[in-house]
């Protein structure tokens, strides 16, 4: 009998077709053996480009740059708290580590139905480094974009001379000047760490989402014509967390989508038992042909943020071989997240006070 | 016999070209007379944009802005200095005033082989200040702007959300990224004093040559769409200086076309000798028909940079009626300037450690 690979997933993804497309690097067993992390033992990080500068400066203690942010562009959900999730595991082994609180970003690349005004950004960056803070990150790792030195925003304009309209175009298909202001900005928070105002070359990594490739491509051709010497930057690629219902995204726009770091115990529980769903139609089929966990988006946000690796396993096993109905994973997920959730809760309402002081000054 | 007006040129010019297609308003005697100043008695301010509203605000003394700035991507030259001039007089008057030193701009809106690098577009911003201060504009005047607030920064970047691409094209006809980043600082030089955070919405005026109207349309276009409740920006238009030979402008890239203001004397006397003149081949001819002072560029200098409106017009006067020669014309014209440039380099090299404070930090 086929021994069991309790990550692997029969799903043939949208990832896989990206990763061709991208010309990204996959991991090998050996690259990923040394990160004893969910992330990469449960195949959560999927691709990546040049990580080996970044597997050689921790192996050999070597100081390296962690650059990542978030757009403020609406509250957090499940999928941001991958982002997070991640930092602090690369901070945990020794990243000099720098999260962005991108509002400028979030209020200059939204619609104006979304997000209406810088202000509003604002409000979003507040709940966003209290959310920050309350995973772990410490105050001195994080930056607000609309706070920073004149270094930071001059860097910015300087990129806009280095990168030509039909590169622009090339990569993004479009010229809208917000969404440019907006990625001009991305590019200095993934650069402005190897200037030599701050910490000078060296490797530096940012994970995104595999769909965020194309920033990562400008990133490094940018570099290229900086005269900086800067170090390529490195980049991993994380897979998505899926929507609830069938097909869907985590979006903000759609909050049935998706679980908020804020929802409330009836919205989890609501969610939860409305979530796309991959067991059978009756009790007997399940029994008998088990349930489908690669689709199934309750297993999923076991799948991406459960520490426990051994009980995912299990859980995995048992619902797939039948043995674990619908309802009980359901439970099984309602319980997790109800208390990872209020724990965080209460944690970030200690922030609150902090998280004004950083978004709006003294 | 036809009065001679000492101020009329007779040359049918570019600006009276563009005055009508812009849709600028000109000036009555009657707006002009308060204002006795050259560039008013002499004609060199030639069209504007609601400028009403600052004659207003200064007959009636109430507050109003000043916002002009110089992009430092070369040395200055005689042109400049009509915007510093003009500065100070409304300065003079009253104005709230603020003269940005561009160095961001100088930078990002040159080719590398003009301005290769941010350091390089400070140098010359160190210059510039040293002129700004020997000109007699004060030092809480004066800002830099890879020195400014954030709340600058963040206003250029939200600035680019309001803006389309098809706006930026048909105003400027290209749509060059580091030309379109330096834009949207321009703007913000134009436009963040109004903001709350500064001195909140008042009256506005920028003195620009003609040419510069795109970016004057484009900020109050802005400010219609902006939500901070500004008055629309007023706009002076002055003329330009001449270039020093024919059919040429003041041009850094071509020294011989410009005096600057760190001319030596021997570079002085050299390009004032070989100017563009508006005398006749022979002295005989010159003595029956006149020199033609509307061409001559030696002529034009005392013009726009003479303190005395009553020897200017004589020497007009004079030189039309074939009673001065062109060579005497220059000696005169040679020694103002000497005299000048000679005061304003002894004065600048005592500002040169301020200078430095102000573009690098103490």
């Amino acid at each position: 009998m086929a021994r069991i690979d309790a990550w692997g997933s029969k799903a043939v993804t949208v990832d896989a077709r990206l990763i061709k497309q991208f010309g990204l690097s996959t991991f090998t067993d050996a690259q990923k053996k040394p990160f004893d992390n969910r992330f990469f033992t449960r195949g959560l990080v999927i691709a990546h480009r040049d990580f080996a500068r970044i597997a050689k400066a921790i192996k050999e203690k070597k100081p390296f740059l962690q650059m990542t942010g978030i757009a403020t562009s609406g509250p957090l959900h499940l999928g941001h708290k991958v982002d997070i999730d991640l930092f602090e595991y690369f901070r945990s082994l020794g990243a000099k580590s720098h999260f962005g609180v991108c509002d400028i970003d979030g209020y200059v690349s939204r619609p104006d139905n979304k997000v209406p005004s810088l202000e509003k950004a604002q409000d979003y960056a507040v709940q966003t480094v209290q959310h920050l803070l309350a995973l772990g990150v410490p105050e001195e790792c994080i930056y607000v974009q609309s706070k920073k030195e004149p270094r930071y925003y001059t860097f910015a304009f300087e990129l806009s001379k280095k990168i030509t309209e039909n590169t622009f175009k090339a990569i993004y298909g479009h010229l809208d000047l917000g969404k440019l202001s907006a990625n001009l900005l991305q590019y200095a928070d993934i650069l402005h760490g190897q200037l030599p105002e701050y910490d000078g070359p060296m490797p530096s990594l940012t994970s995104i989402g595999i769909e965020q490739d194309p920033h990562a491509r400008a990133a490094r051709d940018l570099v290229r014509r900086l005269p900086y010497n800067m170090v390529l930057p490195s980049f991993l690629f994380f897979k998505h967390q899926s929507g609830l219902k069938e097909g869907s995204k985590m979006s903000a726009s759609e909050p049935d989508t998706a679980i908020f770091l804020t929802d409330s115990e009836k919205d989890v529980r609501r969610k939860i038992d409305r979530a796309f769903s991959g067991g059978r139609t009756s009790v007997e089929e399940h029994r008998r042909l088990g349930g489908d966990p690669d689709v199934d988006r309750a297993f999923e946000i076991l799948l991406f943020h459960h520490p426990d690796d051994a009980f995912v396993a299990d859980v995995k096993e048992r619902y797939a071989s039948g043995d674990m109905l619908t309802g009980e994973l359901k439970t099984i997920v309602k319980e997790f997240l109800v208390d990872m959730l209020k724990e965080h809760q209460k944690r970030m309402e200690k922030y609150r006070k902090t998280a004004e002081r950083i978004v709006h000054g003294a």
